[in-house]
């Protein structure tokens, strides 16, 4: 298939139903990945409705998605001249993968804040940073996006985690894709989970996922700050922010997922 | 009506649907509580399910809330021995109030913590913190709710607004009622918008908030920390920390809402 745009397309069918081909090249070795998954569903979001920008999604994570055919159904629940808002269900085989519900509006891509929280630490420069292959399996993610990782964030890889919920990289499409809402969705949930510099492996499941499009971003690379608040009971939480290439808060995300479990 | 547990009260009436009376004493001026709400819908999701605690909750407010009679339909999503997943739907007069997704599961209250953040800055004792009553219209809530703020992020009051968004406060109710998963619902939702403290005035609507309830609470007085990220193009996050008399970490919320607005 062709870059980010050809994978995450969508064809409308009438009365909300849009279909999909889940592109496996987004998949690591348990599942798609689940910011491609929110790309997807955000494209048939703003096709039937009014607004061009994903304003909020929050999404539950109910079954592993598989490469191809999906349907997305798009139930409109309320008009309005600055959001609009709509359930939208991600469907293969007739069972619910993904259910989101998505706020859509309009953002003003001059606006200046009228406040803005400091920026995260700075990172290392692009050509500082790590870059990262799972390998294997996981290969077709890292044909998609260059990720260049913060080393700080990186030392779970030779079995030294930082000891904090932390990790950081650049972020930008192999293909020319000039970042959007959509890309967001897919750059909030792209990196490796925070826990792993706490010294927990293996797979975590996300059970809720919301983030909140702040900015529409410039073009250039994104860099991502994860982190965590807490760690307890098999169960963490990871934030996200996206800044862009001109400094600015681009989206916020925050998701609830399990330590080192297989079901989903 | 009594207190908090009566006011939430839900009846069953078959195939998911409850029978539920939005108390006005949750009001402010212009409309229910949206906290109250999540509350109330939260009390069906649980009895619907097979778990005790409401570990994620996304709420998207559709329409004003009046007192009087409401409908819940619970929609379970998916099973599982960890968590189930419903959507959740608070109506009144046949149309769609709040929308909601809802995780459940059960929380370990004697868990230890495997990493946590630091705690908030400190607040003042309670003795040092100020009472704050709305009066008139908004007369309803002081009643229900015994709220103790952090004078630091009181200035707006008196028009002079600590520059930044915050808000802080110690919170319970004044009937006694044992913290739960239930009345953390009322507590993420419970500061004044975080914006008075960067000089915005006005109903602040909220558009989503989605909430993590992260541990059982121990009894006495929760501790609220409002925060926010971004105020701009008519838009803010405001995020809330709620802290137990323990010190732990029980429950975090982020919702987006908007500025100086009266649409809901």
């Amino acid at each position: 298939m062709g870059g980010f745009g050809e994978s995450t397309a969508v064809r409308r069918r009438g009365d909300g139903r849009y279909q999909a081909e889940i592109d496996g090249n987004y998949g690591f070795a348990e599942a798609i990945n689940g910011g491609y998954l929110m790309a997807v569903l955000l494209r048939a979001a703003i096709d039937a409705g009014a607004h061009p920008d994903p304003v909020a999604t929050s999404a539950n994570f109910l079954r592993v998605a598989r490469p191809g055919p999906a349907e997305i159904l798009v139930e409109p629940r309320k008009g309005g001249r600055t959001t609009a808002v709509a359930r939208v269900t991600l469907l293969q085989d007739d069972l619910p993968v993904v259910d989101a519900q998505v706020s859509t509006g309009a953002l003003d891509a001059d606006a200046i804040a009228a406040w803005s929280g400091p920026p995260p630490p700075p990172m290392p420069p692009v050509d500082g940073c790590l870059t990262f292959d799972a390998g294997g399996e996981n290969r077709g993610f890292a044909d998609q996006v260059d990720m260049r990782f913060d080393p700080a964030t990186m030392g779970w890889l030779d079995g030294q985690p930082a000891g904090s919920p932390q990790m950081r990289a650049y972020f930008r499409t192999r293909e020319p894709y000039r970042p959007d809402g959509i890309l967001l969705a897919l750059a909030v949930d792209a990196l490796p989970p925070v826990v792993l510099n706490t010294g927990a492996g293996g797979w975590a499941p996300t059970v809720e996922l919301t983030w909140h499009m702040r900015s529409v971003p410039a073009p250039g690379w994104l860099a991502l700050h994860g982190s965590g608040r807490l760690v307890s009971d098999g169960w963490f939480d990871e934030e996200v922010e996206v800044w862009d290439a001109a400094g600015r808060l681009v989206a916020q995300s925050r998701q609830l997922a399990r330590i080192g479990r297989t079901e989903r």
